[in-house]
């Protein structure tokens, strides 16, 4: 056996870049060199990829039965096949229902894996939710599934990279819904899971930026329905109150200027593009996704299934990569 | 009389950063060259900051009656008089009644000003949006001002940029209440205000993009209420149907990617940060605030009164500067 820990990677939509990227990473030799990666997905529509794009396939290939009963080597990188769809019958850059409800169950049959502790953790290609929801997956995305197939309590999403790292305390849910979702415990919980983490990855307790919902952070009170000090200020005070050094509420286009960014370790945002669009803007295509309070260790790339390059060979393997490090990393490898 | 065109600014709020730039301004070379600047102010506060900070004072002061008595030679810079407050009285870096009213005061003379012709363009000075309230102000900001001061039919404020432009289809409200503030009309009208004003600056028809709403611009109808197929498509429909090259909705988190960005000459915002986050961060202390569809050319600094170094000299003037080279190139100099 290697002492290398072992990494489940999820295949995602297998009419995506998925499959690519689960090529590459089991042939990248800096990721061997620190990991022993496990693919999760259909070994049919890896070697139908592969032949597409004239690239090697899988080295090894186990069946999902064979792999859960144990004791299968991990010193080549392996494919744990679990035979979820006809190949032949998909088609690339579409969103198929049975591609959906497949991409599922490769999430699924991971964090089953990664529980009975055969996996260290857990790092996910991208799924289409459109996809997920045709094939009856009731999900918006891998954020909930992990917090619901682990049977985790608070769970967040935290996206990181050398420039910068943002926290949401909503994700996937319409922007006019948002104001619903916030209360101070949850905001408190974002807080605390982000400190944990950061101060686990860096060594140190880590400082945090908070910011206001409304434009201005508000301006006391003048736009908006007080949700600052109604609902963040006692938020952060909570946070505060339990030892963890968060500022705020600033105003959320100011906090992410070069100058006031950079004297916090990641920012603690109330809502999806809040915090994507900053990221994105400066860590695309590098960036990674981390699920911070699942009991599974769980992180992904920062991207979605680019229907529109799938199968070509041209997806950046950089973020998947970089994931496949910080899961690494968080595992203690 | 000057050749050059005649840019009112106004001084901003007296206890913010307002004063020591139209200090500046009245001095900076780069805009003698291009402009006759008239600020409209209190001399007495001119006075007592150019004291503070132990540089000169104004080189010419009128009042506000001899100005609009016509006839005032524009060749040296002048500061317009509109003695609205007692300068000693007034303290720096504070939320001050007197204050908030003498800030809206100095906008109205120059609005009334350029709607006489005796100005060319108005440039703004920052103000605080808290001492316009406690002054009894009820206007949101210098967009809502100008629309209601100069009669002007549907107005939206752009920021600009060597970098980004982005214009906002919403500004100064609750975040949760930007759903109630979105109509196809309302979009076609900002999406035709940016690609006029474009038009003009650039010599040749704009290409824009406009933002969805939601997260993933709602994923097809997976996050939110409809509001992309509801609303935002069909204001763009309505913008296309008149010629105009305009694109989208796009996921807000994706189009300020730079390799997207740059396929357009801006980006039609739904609510403030969606906007203002991204410029912030590429154009901090360098962009241009203009208020399109304003009867009175309008531009403005892209930051705020900055209350904290008030009076002590390090205000950077940069913003101002460029505001001013905007209001002389809208004008037509």
């Amino acid at each position: 056996m290697s002492s290398r820990p072992v990494i489940g990677v999820t295949m995602g939509d297998p009419a995506g870049i998925g499959p690519e990227l689960c090529l590459r990473v089991t042939r990248d030799q800096q990721i061997l060199e620190v990991c022993s990666p496990v693919v999760f997905g259909d070994a049919g529509v890896l070697e139908r990829v592969a032949q597409v794009l004239g690239w090697p396939g899988a080295e090894r290939v186990v069946s999902l039965a064979e792999w859960e009963t144990g004791g299968v080597s991990v010193d080549l990188p392996s494919v744990v096949d679990c035979a979820l769809l006809e190949a032949a019958a998909i088609e690339k850059g579409r969103v198929q229902p049975a591609c959906g409800r497949a991409a599922y169950g490769y999430i699924e049959a991971a964090i089953r894996s990664a529980l009975d502790g055969q996996l260290a953790a857990v790092v996910t290609a991208p799924i289409n939710k459109e996809a997920l929801k045709a094939g009856g997956i009731n999900y918006p995305g891998h954020t909930e599934i992990f917090q619901a197939l682990t049977g985790s309590g608070g769970v967040c999403m935290m996206l990181t990279s050398d420039e910068i790292t943002v926290s949401m305390v909503t994700t996937h849910i319409g922007l006019m819904q948002v104001g619903d979702h916030l209360s101070p415990n949850r905001i408190a919980e974002v807080i605390r899971l982000t400190a944990e983490a950061l101060g686990r990855m860096r060594g140190r307790p880590a400082r945090l930026a908070v910011c206001g919902l409304n434009p201005h952070a508000g301006e006391h009170g003048l736009f908006g329905r007080g949700e600052e000090e109604r609902v963040i200020v006692p938020g952060i005070e909570q946070a505060n109150a339990s030892g963890i050094d968060v500022h705020g509420p600033f105003p959320p286009d100011t906090i992410f200027v070069p100058v006031y960014r950079r004297r916090y370790d990641a920012v603690v945002c109330m809502y999806h593009d809040q915090g994507h669009i900053p990221f994105k803007m400066l860590a695309f295509d590098t960036g990674v996704n981390i699920t911070l309070g699942s009991r599974v260790i769980r992180t992904s790339v920062d991207h979605g299934t680019a229907f529109d390059i799938a199968w070509t060979g041209k997806a950046d393997p950089r973020s998947l990569i970089q994931a496949m490090r910080w899961a690494v990393r968080l595992a203690g490898g």
